[in-house]
């Protein structure tokens, strides 16, 4: 289904943008290699109708090239800030093409905002919480162009089994965002 | 104190490795610009006596690259594979290293495993809890060569505003090992 065929080094980038940052610490002059890298929204969806979160499930390069037999990947619906626009209104609208719901922006509700990879690139993301139901459902979703995205749907009774079973691949923020969930939004379930 | 001088695209790295993973998705030949990654450990520590997390501070020369003003980060203690060790060896090791505690590494309990910056790198971190107390401190920590890492002590009964204060900039994975804690370990505090 997937496989890697090769990898090589990369001569000319055209996506990563690799960077030396020079910068000064109490005086000291010292570099550090890195990545430019955009920041990032990202949304935990929660239906209400299905008590389900709504995740996308997609084939990633990079882990299939660690995994050789998995590169599957369970994510919170994201998106990188690359235009003039809020955080929320660009979250919104990854929620609408990934996952085909019309959530109005007003109904974000920003949790938090962190740091990855704080080695290599620093990459900055906000984290929302959205509510949808079949009464927003516009399209199918799966992404814009060839992007290849599964919208799936984790039902709240079955999501601590499901954060804690390795064999679906997720990000930090799946697993952060659930807890956040069961810990603020308690009343809805 | 910290400043940006000026950064620059980096033609000859010597830490960062920009590959091409060519690849095949349902027969269709694809490619994928990333960069290589080192899978990593982490650890959140929990000291016993005090009733605190045990996290490091550090300045990242790529969030100071963002922030002009703020480049320091709040982390777990935390470490790349780069050696024949186990993952567990390995997150032992940082301990002492970065916060100059001796934990046994029988004691580590692994919470998960996840993958962040996956469009990039697919870096794979497994996420472990320890406990520490004074009778275990034989240094005063701070990491190796000039890592210049500040052991920080958060109370847990102060943890929650810190979650959630963006002026303490943090990985994801504080915030989902802090809930992890609260979720599994309750009865200690």
């Amino acid at each position: 289904m997937h496989k890697i065929d090769s990898t090589e080094k990369l001569k000319n980038p055209r996506f990563i943008k690799p960077i030396m940052i020079n910068y000064s610490h109490f005086g000291v002059e010292k570099k550090w290699e890195a990545v430019l890298s955009h920041d990032s929204v990202a949304v935990l969806i929660y239906h209400t109708q299905r008590n389900a979160f709504v995740l996308v499930k997609q084939l990633r390069a990079t882990v299939l090239n660690k995994n050789k037999d998995n590169g599957m990947m369970y994510e919170l619906c994201a998106g990188i800030v690359d235009k003039e626009a809020s955080n929320a209104q660009i979250a919104k609208e990854e929620i609408l093409e990934e996952c085909g719901y019309d959530v109005p922006v007003e109904n974000l509700e920003k949790i938090s905002s962190f740091y990855t990879s704080v080695g290599i690139s620093g990459t900055h993301q906000t984290l929302y919480y959205a509510e949808c139901d079949d009464s927003m459902k516009v399209s199918e979703g799966g992404g814009l162009h060839d992007e290849d995205i599964e919208v799936i749907y984790v039902p709240v009774e079955e999501s601590r089994e499901f954060m804690f079973d390795e064999s679906y691949q997720k990000t930090t923020g799946v697993m952060m965002s659930f807890y956040w969930f069961f810990d603020t939004k308690q009343h809805l379930i």
